[in-house]
Protein backbone atom coordinates (compact mmCIF):
# COMPACT_ATOMS: atom_id res chain seq x y z
CA UNK A 1 0.00 0.00 0.00
CA UNK A 2 3.15 2.29 -0.02
CA UNK A 3 3.17 4.68 -2.57
CA UNK A 4 5.74 4.45 -5.38
CA UNK A 5 7.01 8.19 -4.98
CA UNK A 6 6.26 10.51 -2.94
CA UNK A 7 5.50 14.84 -4.27
CA UNK A 8 7.31 16.55 -1.41
CA UNK A 9 6.34 20.54 -1.10
CA UNK A 10 9.45 22.23 0.58
CA UNK A 11 8.02 24.64 3.13
CA UNK A 12 11.38 25.76 4.77
CA UNK A 13 11.45 29.15 2.91
CA UNK A 14 7.96 30.53 4.10
CA UNK A 15 6.85 28.16 7.11
CA UNK A 16 10.62 27.93 8.18
CA UNK A 17 11.66 31.40 7.97
CA UNK A 18 8.76 32.86 8.79
CA UNK A 19 8.91 32.39 12.54
CA UNK A 20 13.02 33.41 12.23
CA UNK A 21 15.05 36.65 12.54
CA UNK A 22 14.42 37.83 9.02
CA UNK A 23 16.84 36.93 6.13
CA UNK A 24 17.49 39.55 3.47
CA UNK A 25 15.49 38.15 -0.18
CA UNK A 26 19.02 36.88 -1.46
CA UNK A 27 19.77 34.51 1.03
CA UNK A 28 16.00 32.93 0.81
CA UNK A 29 17.39 33.20 -3.08
CA UNK A 30 20.52 30.96 -2.12
CA UNK A 31 18.50 28.44 0.26
CA UNK A 32 15.84 28.14 -2.66
CA UNK A 33 18.39 27.58 -5.22
CA UNK A 34 20.28 24.76 -2.55
CA UNK A 35 16.86 22.96 -2.41
CA UNK A 36 16.65 22.85 -6.31
CA UNK A 37 19.46 21.36 -6.08
CA UNK A 38 18.92 18.82 -4.06
CA UNK A 39 16.29 17.25 -6.32
CA UNK A 40 13.62 19.80 -4.60
CA UNK A 41 10.55 19.79 -7.33
CA UNK A 42 7.75 22.10 -5.34
CA UNK A 43 8.30 24.59 -2.90
CA UNK A 44 6.73 27.39 -1.11
CA UNK A 45 9.31 30.33 -1.85
CA UNK A 46 7.49 33.13 -0.06
CA UNK A 47 4.19 34.58 1.54
CA UNK A 48 2.78 37.69 -0.12
CA UNK A 49 1.63 39.05 3.32
CA UNK A 50 2.14 42.46 5.39
CA UNK A 51 5.71 42.88 6.06
CA UNK A 52 4.61 44.69 8.63
CA UNK A 53 2.81 41.59 10.41
CA UNK A 54 6.08 38.95 9.26
CA UNK A 55 9.05 40.91 9.02
CA UNK A 56 10.28 37.61 7.72
CA UNK A 57 8.41 37.56 4.73
CA UNK A 58 9.21 41.37 3.14
CA UNK A 59 10.63 41.01 -0.35
CA UNK A 60 8.38 37.86 -1.32
CA UNK A 61 7.69 39.10 -5.04
CA UNK A 62 11.79 39.82 -4.84
CA UNK A 63 12.18 36.16 -3.83
CA UNK A 64 9.85 34.84 -6.16
CA UNK A 65 11.30 37.00 -9.45
CA UNK A 66 15.14 36.05 -8.47
CA UNK A 67 13.92 32.38 -8.44
CA UNK A 68 12.60 32.50 -11.84
CA UNK A 69 10.92 29.54 -13.25
CA UNK A 70 13.17 26.38 -12.94
CA UNK A 71 13.17 23.47 -15.09
CA UNK A 72 10.17 21.31 -13.58
CA UNK A 73 10.02 23.17 -10.52
CA UNK A 74 6.66 24.13 -9.31
CA UNK A 75 7.37 27.51 -7.26
CA UNK A 76 3.93 28.32 -4.89
CA UNK A 77 3.24 31.08 -2.35
CA UNK A 78 1.58 31.67 0.46
CA UNK A 79 -1.31 34.37 0.06
CA UNK A 80 -4.06 35.37 2.96
CA UNK A 81 -5.80 37.76 0.63
CA UNK A 82 -7.13 38.26 -2.68
CA UNK A 83 -4.61 41.45 -2.83
CA UNK A 84 -1.81 39.05 -1.73
CA UNK A 85 -3.27 36.77 -4.44
CA UNK A 86 -2.78 39.16 -7.22
CA UNK A 87 1.12 40.33 -5.81
CA UNK A 88 2.19 36.43 -5.96
CA UNK A 89 0.26 36.07 -9.84
CA UNK A 90 1.95 39.00 -10.85
CA UNK A 91 5.55 37.76 -9.47
CA UNK A 92 5.07 34.39 -11.14
CA UNK A 93 4.04 31.63 -9.17
CA UNK A 94 2.47 28.27 -10.35
CA UNK A 95 0.77 27.79 -7.34
CA UNK A 96 -1.22 29.47 -4.50
CA UNK A 97 -1.29 28.30 -1.49
CA UNK A 98 -3.98 29.90 1.44
CA UNK A 99 -4.17 28.65 4.55
CA UNK A 100 -7.81 28.46 7.16
CA UNK A 101 -8.29 26.36 10.50
CA UNK A 102 -10.86 23.62 10.53
CA UNK A 103 -10.80 25.36 14.15
CA UNK A 104 -13.13 28.57 15.07
CA UNK A 105 -11.46 29.76 17.75
CA UNK A 106 -7.46 28.92 16.15
CA UNK A 107 -8.67 30.53 12.63
CA UNK A 108 -9.94 33.92 14.62
CA UNK A 109 -6.82 34.04 16.61
CA UNK A 110 -4.82 33.24 13.94
CA UNK A 111 -6.38 35.38 10.75
CA UNK A 112 -9.02 37.14 13.03
CA UNK A 113 -11.83 35.68 10.55
CA UNK A 114 -14.76 33.20 11.80
CA UNK A 115 -14.09 30.03 9.05
CA UNK A 116 -17.10 31.38 6.85
CA UNK A 117 -15.06 34.38 6.07
CA UNK A 118 -11.93 32.43 5.26
CA UNK A 119 -14.06 30.64 3.02
CA UNK A 120 -15.42 33.25 1.60
CA UNK A 121 -11.88 34.29 0.94
CA UNK A 122 -10.77 31.14 -0.34
CA UNK A 123 -13.21 31.68 -3.09
CA UNK A 124 -12.32 34.79 -4.24
CA UNK A 125 -8.93 33.99 -4.16
CA UNK A 126 -9.50 31.08 -6.26
CA UNK A 127 -11.51 33.36 -8.82
CA UNK A 128 -8.85 35.49 -9.01
CA UNK A 129 -6.62 32.94 -9.74
CA UNK A 130 -7.70 31.83 -12.60
CA UNK A 131 -6.35 29.16 -14.15
CA UNK A 132 -3.25 28.95 -11.02
CA UNK A 133 -4.36 26.03 -8.71
CA UNK A 134 -5.21 27.17 -5.06
CA UNK A 135 -3.85 24.55 -2.55
CA UNK A 136 -5.64 25.46 0.75
CA UNK A 137 -3.96 23.83 3.85
CA UNK A 138 -6.77 23.25 6.32
CA UNK A 139 -5.16 24.18 10.05
CA UNK A 140 -5.96 22.19 12.64
CA UNK A 141 -7.59 19.79 10.89
CA UNK A 142 -6.95 17.06 13.61
CA UNK A 143 -8.01 18.81 16.43
CA UNK A 144 -6.73 22.29 18.19
CA UNK A 145 -5.96 23.05 22.11
CA UNK A 146 -9.13 24.90 22.15
CA UNK A 147 -11.97 22.30 20.89
CA UNK A 148 -10.04 18.98 21.03
CA UNK A 149 -10.57 16.70 18.11
CA UNK A 150 -12.33 17.62 15.71
CA UNK A 151 -14.55 15.42 13.96
CA UNK A 152 -13.60 13.54 10.50
CA UNK A 153 -16.60 14.17 9.34
CA UNK A 154 -17.09 17.73 10.34
CA UNK A 155 -13.43 18.33 8.43
CA UNK A 156 -14.61 16.21 5.54
CA UNK A 157 -17.40 18.23 4.55
CA UNK A 158 -15.07 21.62 5.35
CA UNK A 159 -13.23 19.94 2.58
CA UNK A 160 -16.44 19.84 -0.16
CA UNK A 161 -17.02 23.34 0.83
CA UNK A 162 -13.92 23.86 -0.04
CA UNK A 163 -13.76 22.16 -3.57
CA UNK A 164 -16.88 24.00 -4.10
CA UNK A 165 -15.01 27.04 -3.14
CA UNK A 166 -12.54 26.46 -6.04
CA UNK A 167 -9.87 24.93 -4.21
CA UNK A 168 -7.27 22.57 -6.07
CA UNK A 169 -6.02 20.99 -3.74
CA UNK A 170 -6.62 20.36 -0.38
CA UNK A 171 -3.76 19.91 2.74
CA UNK A 172 -4.45 18.80 6.25
CA UNK A 173 -1.72 20.42 8.52
CA UNK A 174 -1.75 19.16 12.37
CA UNK A 175 -0.79 22.70 13.85
CA UNK A 176 -0.99 21.84 17.08
CA UNK A 177 0.07 17.97 17.20
CA UNK A 178 -3.06 16.51 17.42
CA UNK A 179 -2.60 14.00 14.47
CA UNK A 180 -1.57 10.37 16.01
CA UNK A 181 -1.41 7.35 13.31
CA UNK A 182 -4.85 6.34 14.89
CA UNK A 183 -6.41 9.87 14.04
CA UNK A 184 -4.51 9.92 10.64
CA UNK A 185 -5.97 6.78 10.02
CA UNK A 186 -9.86 8.48 10.82
CA UNK A 187 -9.24 11.58 8.45
CA UNK A 188 -8.11 9.54 5.51
CA UNK A 189 -11.20 7.36 5.78
CA UNK A 190 -12.82 10.64 6.13
CA UNK A 191 -11.47 12.44 3.06
CA UNK A 192 -9.67 9.87 0.79
CA UNK A 193 -5.88 9.33 0.67
CA UNK A 194 -5.03 11.65 -2.58
CA UNK A 195 -4.79 14.78 -0.14
CA UNK A 196 -1.43 16.33 1.07
CA UNK A 197 -0.46 16.61 5.09
CA UNK A 198 1.22 19.08 6.60
CA UNK A 199 2.58 17.61 9.56
CA UNK A 200 4.39 19.03 12.97
CA UNK A 201 6.57 17.74 15.58
CA UNK A 202 4.60 19.61 18.62
CA UNK A 203 4.28 15.49 20.05
CA UNK A 204 7.23 14.05 18.67
CA UNK A 205 4.63 12.62 16.08
CA UNK A 206 5.28 13.73 12.48
CA UNK A 207 7.41 10.92 11.12
CA UNK A 208 5.10 8.05 12.71
CA UNK A 209 2.33 10.04 11.43
CA UNK A 210 3.66 10.40 7.96
CA UNK A 211 4.52 6.92 8.00
CA UNK A 212 1.06 5.48 8.88
CA UNK A 213 -0.04 8.34 5.76
CA UNK A 214 2.13 6.48 3.54
CA UNK A 215 0.98 2.66 4.88
CA UNK A 216 -2.47 3.90 3.32
CA UNK A 217 -0.86 5.41 -0.22
CA UNK A 218 -0.82 9.06 0.91
CA UNK A 219 1.52 10.75 -1.86
CA UNK A 220 1.62 14.28 -1.34
CA UNK A 221 3.57 15.78 2.00
CA UNK A 222 4.91 19.23 3.22
CA UNK A 223 8.09 19.49 4.76
CA UNK A 224 10.50 22.16 5.77
CA UNK A 225 14.37 22.02 5.33
CA UNK A 226 15.92 21.09 9.08
CA UNK A 227 12.27 21.03 10.10
CA UNK A 228 12.35 24.78 10.86
CA UNK A 229 8.75 26.27 11.30
CA UNK A 230 5.76 25.68 13.81
CA UNK A 231 2.59 27.67 15.49
CA UNK A 232 3.23 30.19 17.40
CA UNK A 233 0.34 29.37 18.94
CA UNK A 234 1.02 25.62 19.86
CA UNK A 235 2.39 24.86 23.37
CA UNK A 236 5.98 23.53 23.26
CA UNK A 237 5.87 23.85 19.72
CA UNK A 238 8.64 22.27 17.56
CA UNK A 239 8.74 22.97 13.98
CA UNK A 240 7.75 21.04 10.90
CA UNK A 241 7.92 17.77 9.72
CA UNK A 242 11.98 18.01 8.66
CA UNK A 243 12.12 17.17 4.93
CA UNK A 244 15.56 15.54 5.58
CA UNK A 245 13.41 13.42 7.81
CA UNK A 246 10.80 12.40 5.51
CA UNK A 247 13.46 11.68 2.76
CA UNK A 248 15.22 9.57 5.08
CA UNK A 249 12.47 7.46 5.91
CA UNK A 250 11.23 7.08 2.36
CA UNK A 251 14.80 6.28 0.87
CA UNK A 252 14.59 3.27 3.51
CA UNK A 253 11.34 2.24 2.32
CA UNK A 254 12.50 2.49 -1.30
CA UNK A 255 9.55 5.49 -2.03
CA UNK A 256 11.20 7.69 -4.64
CA UNK A 257 11.47 11.29 -4.03
CA UNK A 258 13.58 12.66 -6.30
CA UNK A 259 15.92 14.21 -3.77
CA UNK A 260 19.21 13.42 -2.85
CA UNK A 261 19.81 12.92 1.16
CA UNK A 262 23.62 14.24 1.10
CA UNK A 263 22.31 17.80 -0.81
CA UNK A 264 19.59 18.11 1.31
CA UNK A 265 21.59 18.62 4.24
CA UNK A 266 23.93 20.83 2.22
CA UNK A 267 20.62 22.94 1.97
CA UNK A 268 20.28 22.46 5.84
CA UNK A 269 23.55 23.21 6.66
CA UNK A 270 23.10 26.41 5.26
CA UNK A 271 19.79 27.39 6.32
CA UNK A 272 21.25 26.33 9.85
CA UNK A 273 24.33 29.33 8.88
CA UNK A 274 21.93 31.90 8.05
CA UNK A 275 19.25 31.21 10.92
CA UNK A 276 22.41 31.36 13.04
CA UNK A 277 21.70 28.43 15.63
CA UNK A 278 21.32 24.40 15.05
CA UNK A 279 17.68 23.12 13.36
CA UNK A 280 15.99 20.41 14.65
CA UNK A 281 16.12 17.21 12.73
CA UNK A 282 17.94 14.84 13.89
CA UNK A 283 18.60 13.51 10.76
CA UNK A 284 20.57 16.76 10.23
CA UNK A 285 21.85 15.84 13.32
CA UNK A 286 23.44 12.68 12.98
CA UNK A 287 23.44 12.13 9.25
CA UNK A 288 22.20 9.71 6.86
CA UNK A 289 22.34 5.82 8.24
CA UNK A 290 24.70 5.66 5.04
CA UNK A 291 27.26 7.42 7.23
CA UNK A 292 30.21 5.29 8.53
CA UNK A 293 32.39 6.23 12.11
CA UNK A 294 35.65 8.13 10.54
CA UNK B 1 -1.98 -7.17 15.09
CA UNK B 2 -1.77 -4.65 17.89
CA UNK B 3 -0.66 -6.11 21.12
CA UNK B 4 -3.29 -5.48 23.87
CA UNK B 5 -0.85 -3.75 26.39
CA UNK B 6 2.65 -3.76 26.60
CA UNK B 7 5.80 -3.67 29.12
CA UNK B 8 7.64 -1.18 29.19
CA UNK B 9 10.79 -1.18 31.33
CA UNK B 10 11.75 2.20 32.07
CA UNK B 11 15.82 2.57 32.08
CA UNK B 12 15.86 6.30 32.61
CA UNK B 13 17.57 5.51 36.33
CA UNK B 14 20.34 3.71 34.79
CA UNK B 15 20.18 3.99 31.11
CA UNK B 16 19.01 8.22 31.09
CA UNK B 17 21.13 9.10 33.86
CA UNK B 18 24.55 7.70 33.39
CA UNK B 19 25.24 9.92 30.74
CA UNK B 20 24.62 13.33 33.05
CA UNK B 21 26.09 14.39 35.93
CA UNK B 22 25.71 12.56 38.80
CA UNK B 23 22.43 12.58 40.96
CA UNK B 24 22.91 11.48 44.78
CA UNK B 25 21.28 7.94 45.47
CA UNK B 26 18.32 9.62 47.38
CA UNK B 27 17.77 12.02 44.23
CA UNK B 28 17.72 8.54 42.07
CA UNK B 29 15.31 6.61 44.28
CA UNK B 30 13.37 9.73 44.40
CA UNK B 31 12.76 9.69 40.38
CA UNK B 32 11.98 5.96 40.66
CA UNK B 33 9.10 6.36 43.47
CA UNK B 34 7.90 9.16 41.24
CA UNK B 35 8.22 6.73 38.20
CA UNK B 36 6.66 3.39 40.06
CA UNK B 37 4.10 6.30 41.39
CA UNK B 38 3.02 6.78 38.20
CA UNK B 39 2.50 3.10 37.49
CA UNK B 40 6.03 1.29 36.02
CA UNK B 41 5.80 -1.91 36.89
CA UNK B 42 9.59 -2.96 35.57
CA UNK B 43 13.03 -0.62 35.80
CA UNK B 44 16.40 -0.70 35.57
CA UNK B 45 17.39 0.91 38.60
CA UNK B 46 20.98 1.37 38.64
CA UNK B 47 23.79 -0.26 36.81
CA UNK B 48 26.42 -2.26 39.14
CA UNK B 49 29.78 -0.80 37.05
CA UNK B 50 32.84 1.09 38.30
CA UNK B 51 32.08 4.14 39.85
CA UNK B 52 35.43 5.28 38.87
CA UNK B 53 34.40 4.43 35.05
CA UNK B 54 30.80 5.83 35.56
CA UNK B 55 30.97 7.86 38.39
CA UNK B 56 26.62 8.43 37.70
CA UNK B 57 25.90 4.87 38.97
CA UNK B 58 28.24 5.10 42.50
CA UNK B 59 25.84 3.99 45.33
CA UNK B 60 23.78 1.23 43.17
CA UNK B 61 23.45 -0.99 46.02
CA UNK B 62 22.38 1.69 47.91
CA UNK B 63 19.84 2.86 45.01
CA UNK B 64 18.43 -0.74 44.68
CA UNK B 65 18.35 -1.28 49.32
CA UNK B 66 16.17 2.20 48.99
CA UNK B 67 14.30 1.06 46.37
CA UNK B 68 13.11 -2.04 48.02
CA UNK B 69 10.47 -4.45 46.68
CA UNK B 70 7.35 -2.74 45.54
CA UNK B 71 4.35 -4.58 45.17
CA UNK B 72 4.13 -5.70 41.48
CA UNK B 73 7.41 -4.03 40.12
CA UNK B 74 10.16 -5.97 38.88
CA UNK B 75 13.67 -4.12 39.61
CA UNK B 76 16.21 -4.66 37.26
CA UNK B 77 19.90 -3.55 36.88
CA UNK B 78 22.68 -3.47 34.49
CA UNK B 79 25.50 -5.71 35.29
CA UNK B 80 28.84 -6.17 33.16
CA UNK B 81 30.31 -9.27 34.45
CA UNK B 82 30.26 -11.80 37.32
CA UNK B 83 31.33 -9.63 40.45
CA UNK B 84 28.51 -6.95 39.46
CA UNK B 85 25.61 -9.65 38.98
CA UNK B 86 26.60 -10.76 42.64
CA UNK B 87 26.64 -7.29 43.82
CA UNK B 88 22.91 -6.98 42.28
CA UNK B 89 22.21 -9.97 43.47
CA UNK B 90 23.27 -9.50 46.93
CA UNK B 91 21.21 -6.09 46.78
CA UNK B 92 18.12 -7.66 46.10
CA UNK B 93 17.15 -7.51 42.40
CA UNK B 94 14.72 -8.80 40.33
CA UNK B 95 16.35 -9.36 37.15
CA UNK B 96 19.64 -8.93 35.84
CA UNK B 97 20.46 -6.57 32.44
CA UNK B 98 23.34 -7.60 30.55
CA UNK B 99 24.56 -5.61 27.19
CA UNK B 100 26.82 -7.07 24.64
CA UNK B 101 26.79 -5.75 20.62
CA UNK B 102 26.12 -7.36 17.37
CA UNK B 103 28.94 -5.19 16.19
CA UNK B 104 32.07 -6.47 16.80
CA UNK B 105 34.19 -3.12 16.59
CA UNK B 106 31.38 -1.24 18.59
CA UNK B 107 31.59 -4.28 21.40
CA UNK B 108 35.63 -3.98 21.46
CA UNK B 109 35.15 -0.05 21.87
CA UNK B 110 32.05 -0.77 24.80
CA UNK B 111 33.48 -3.05 26.69
CA UNK B 112 36.95 -3.73 25.44
CA UNK B 113 35.73 -7.40 24.68
CA UNK B 114 35.16 -8.98 21.68
CA UNK B 115 31.80 -10.41 20.84
CA UNK B 116 33.25 -14.18 21.73
CA UNK B 117 34.02 -13.19 24.87
CA UNK B 118 31.32 -11.03 25.86
CA UNK B 119 29.01 -14.37 25.02
CA UNK B 120 31.29 -15.69 27.75
CA UNK B 121 30.42 -13.45 30.28
CA UNK B 122 26.40 -14.02 29.60
CA UNK B 123 27.17 -17.52 30.04
CA UNK B 124 29.05 -17.10 33.69
CA UNK B 125 26.02 -14.28 34.68
CA UNK B 126 23.44 -16.05 34.00
CA UNK B 127 25.02 -19.13 35.95
CA UNK B 128 25.89 -16.97 38.80
CA UNK B 129 22.42 -15.61 38.42
CA UNK B 130 20.37 -18.69 38.83
CA UNK B 131 16.48 -18.57 38.93
CA UNK B 132 17.16 -14.70 38.61
CA UNK B 133 16.35 -13.79 34.60
CA UNK B 134 19.33 -12.27 32.04
CA UNK B 135 17.97 -10.88 29.77
CA UNK B 136 20.68 -9.09 26.99
CA UNK B 137 20.12 -6.06 25.50
CA UNK B 138 21.68 -6.56 21.88
CA UNK B 139 23.66 -3.46 20.60
CA UNK B 140 23.65 -2.21 17.68
CA UNK B 141 21.20 -5.02 16.35
CA UNK B 142 20.66 -3.13 13.37
CA UNK B 143 24.00 -2.44 12.48
CA UNK B 144 26.78 0.20 13.73
CA UNK B 145 28.86 3.38 11.85
CA UNK B 146 31.59 0.70 11.46
CA UNK B 147 29.87 -1.97 10.17
CA UNK B 148 26.53 -0.62 7.98
CA UNK B 149 23.60 -3.02 8.23
CA UNK B 150 23.84 -5.86 10.53
CA UNK B 151 22.34 -9.07 8.69
CA UNK B 152 19.34 -9.95 10.81
CA UNK B 153 20.00 -14.16 9.94
CA UNK B 154 23.37 -12.92 12.06
CA UNK B 155 21.70 -11.41 14.43
CA UNK B 156 19.29 -14.65 14.90
CA UNK B 157 22.32 -16.56 15.08
CA UNK B 158 23.49 -14.53 17.84
CA UNK B 159 20.24 -14.54 19.78
CA UNK B 160 20.47 -18.52 19.13
CA UNK B 161 23.90 -18.40 21.20
CA UNK B 162 22.84 -16.22 23.38
CA UNK B 163 19.64 -18.38 24.52
CA UNK B 164 21.91 -21.45 24.63
CA UNK B 165 24.23 -19.17 27.27
CA UNK B 166 21.22 -18.82 29.44
CA UNK B 167 19.67 -15.37 28.70
CA UNK B 168 16.01 -15.46 29.65
CA UNK B 169 14.80 -12.38 27.25
CA UNK B 170 16.72 -10.43 24.62
CA UNK B 171 15.90 -7.01 23.65
CA UNK B 172 17.64 -5.84 20.82
CA UNK B 173 18.93 -2.23 20.79
CA UNK B 174 19.29 0.55 18.27
CA UNK B 175 22.28 1.75 19.79
CA UNK B 176 23.47 4.45 16.99
CA UNK B 177 20.20 4.93 14.98
CA UNK B 178 20.37 2.79 12.13
CA UNK B 179 16.62 0.50 12.63
CA UNK B 180 13.62 2.27 10.25
CA UNK B 181 10.34 0.69 10.13
CA UNK B 182 12.00 -1.96 7.45
CA UNK B 183 15.03 -3.24 9.50
CA UNK B 184 12.70 -3.29 12.51
CA UNK B 185 10.28 -5.62 9.93
CA UNK B 186 13.42 -7.70 8.61
CA UNK B 187 14.87 -7.92 12.64
CA UNK B 188 11.20 -9.04 13.52
CA UNK B 189 11.69 -11.65 10.29
CA UNK B 190 14.04 -13.45 11.98
CA UNK B 191 13.99 -13.36 15.59
CA UNK B 192 9.83 -13.31 16.21
CA UNK B 193 8.04 -11.02 17.61
CA UNK B 194 8.58 -12.06 21.49
CA UNK B 195 11.73 -10.12 22.44
CA UNK B 196 11.81 -6.25 23.40
CA UNK B 197 13.23 -3.50 21.61
CA UNK B 198 15.29 -0.46 22.80
CA UNK B 199 15.19 2.45 20.52
CA UNK B 200 17.14 5.42 20.53
CA UNK B 201 16.26 8.88 18.83
CA UNK B 202 19.49 9.50 16.94
CA UNK B 203 17.63 9.73 13.53
CA UNK B 204 14.30 10.80 15.05
CA UNK B 205 13.03 7.56 14.18
CA UNK B 206 12.54 5.71 17.68
CA UNK B 207 8.75 6.21 17.54
CA UNK B 208 7.81 5.08 14.24
CA UNK B 209 10.42 2.19 14.82
CA UNK B 210 8.17 1.47 17.86
CA UNK B 211 5.10 1.74 15.79
CA UNK B 212 6.33 -0.53 13.31
CA UNK B 213 6.80 -2.75 16.25
CA UNK B 214 3.61 -2.53 17.79
CA UNK B 215 1.86 -3.21 14.14
CA UNK B 216 3.88 -6.59 14.64
CA UNK B 217 2.39 -7.14 18.19
CA UNK B 218 5.91 -6.50 20.17
CA UNK B 219 5.08 -5.87 23.08
CA UNK B 220 8.52 -5.43 25.12
CA UNK B 221 9.73 -1.68 25.10
CA UNK B 222 13.07 -0.38 27.38
CA UNK B 223 11.77 3.21 27.34
CA UNK B 224 13.45 6.31 29.14
CA UNK B 225 11.46 8.95 31.10
CA UNK B 226 11.90 12.16 29.29
CA UNK B 227 14.04 10.66 26.65
CA UNK B 228 17.37 10.92 28.65
CA UNK B 229 20.59 8.89 27.59
CA UNK B 230 21.86 7.86 24.06
CA UNK B 231 25.32 6.08 23.45
CA UNK B 232 28.42 8.12 23.48
CA UNK B 233 29.79 6.31 20.94
CA UNK B 234 27.05 7.35 18.16
CA UNK B 235 27.48 10.91 16.20
CA UNK B 236 25.29 13.25 17.16
CA UNK B 237 23.44 11.26 19.70
CA UNK B 238 20.08 12.08 20.74
CA UNK B 239 18.31 10.20 23.61
CA UNK B 240 16.73 6.75 23.92
CA UNK B 241 12.65 6.75 22.80
CA UNK B 242 10.88 8.61 25.80
CA UNK B 243 8.92 6.58 27.85
CA UNK B 244 5.95 9.70 27.89
CA UNK B 245 6.26 9.32 23.98
CA UNK B 246 5.31 5.68 23.87
CA UNK B 247 2.44 6.29 26.48
CA UNK B 248 1.15 9.03 24.42
CA UNK B 249 0.84 6.64 21.29
CA UNK B 250 -0.34 3.75 23.02
CA UNK B 251 -3.19 5.25 24.90
CA UNK B 252 -3.89 6.82 21.32
CA UNK B 253 -4.15 3.12 19.66
CA UNK B 254 -5.87 1.63 23.29
CA UNK B 255 -3.13 -0.11 23.99
CA UNK B 256 -2.21 -0.56 27.96
CA UNK B 257 0.55 0.55 29.53
CA UNK B 258 -0.60 0.43 33.04
CA UNK B 259 1.00 4.07 33.29
CA UNK B 260 -0.68 7.39 33.73
CA UNK B 261 0.99 9.89 31.32
CA UNK B 262 -0.03 13.22 33.44
CA UNK B 263 2.02 11.34 36.41
CA UNK B 264 4.96 9.97 34.17
CA UNK B 265 4.99 13.89 33.34
CA UNK B 266 5.48 14.87 37.15
CA UNK B 267 8.33 12.21 36.87
CA UNK B 268 9.63 13.69 33.58
CA UNK B 269 9.57 17.13 35.11
CA UNK B 270 10.86 16.11 37.63
CA UNK B 271 14.00 14.55 36.35
CA UNK B 272 14.31 17.50 34.13
CA UNK B 273 15.05 19.60 37.81
CA UNK B 274 17.36 16.76 38.83
CA UNK B 275 19.73 16.98 35.91
CA UNK B 276 19.52 20.56 35.35
CA UNK B 277 18.34 20.97 31.70
CA UNK B 278 15.06 19.91 29.60
CA UNK B 279 14.56 16.57 28.45
CA UNK B 280 14.43 15.94 25.13
CA UNK B 281 10.71 14.79 24.80
CA UNK B 282 8.37 16.81 22.91
CA UNK B 283 5.50 15.27 24.73
CA UNK B 284 7.09 16.15 28.14
CA UNK B 285 7.12 20.05 26.49
CA UNK B 286 4.07 20.15 25.01
CA UNK B 287 2.10 18.16 27.12
CA UNK B 288 -0.80 15.24 26.60
CA UNK B 289 -2.76 15.66 23.26
CA UNK B 290 -5.76 15.88 25.96
CA UNK B 291 -4.25 19.53 27.34
CA UNK B 292 -6.26 22.39 26.62
CA UNK B 293 -5.07 26.06 25.47
CA UNK B 294 -5.61 27.54 29.27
Amino acid sequence: MFPLDVDIREVGPRDGLQVEEPLVAADRVRLIEALVAAGVRRLEAAAFVSPEAVPAMAGAAEVVRAVGRPEGVVVAALVPNVRGAEMALSAGVDELTVTMAASEEYNRRNVRMSVDESLAEVERIAERAGATPVDVIVSCAFGSPYEGDIDPDAVRQLADTLYDAGAAHLTFADTTGMATPRRVDDLLDAVGNGVGLHLHETRGTALVNAYAALQRGVRHFDTSVGGLGGSPFADGAAGNLATEDLVHLCDDLVIATGIDLEKLLEASALVAGLVGHPVPSRVAAAGPRSRRAS
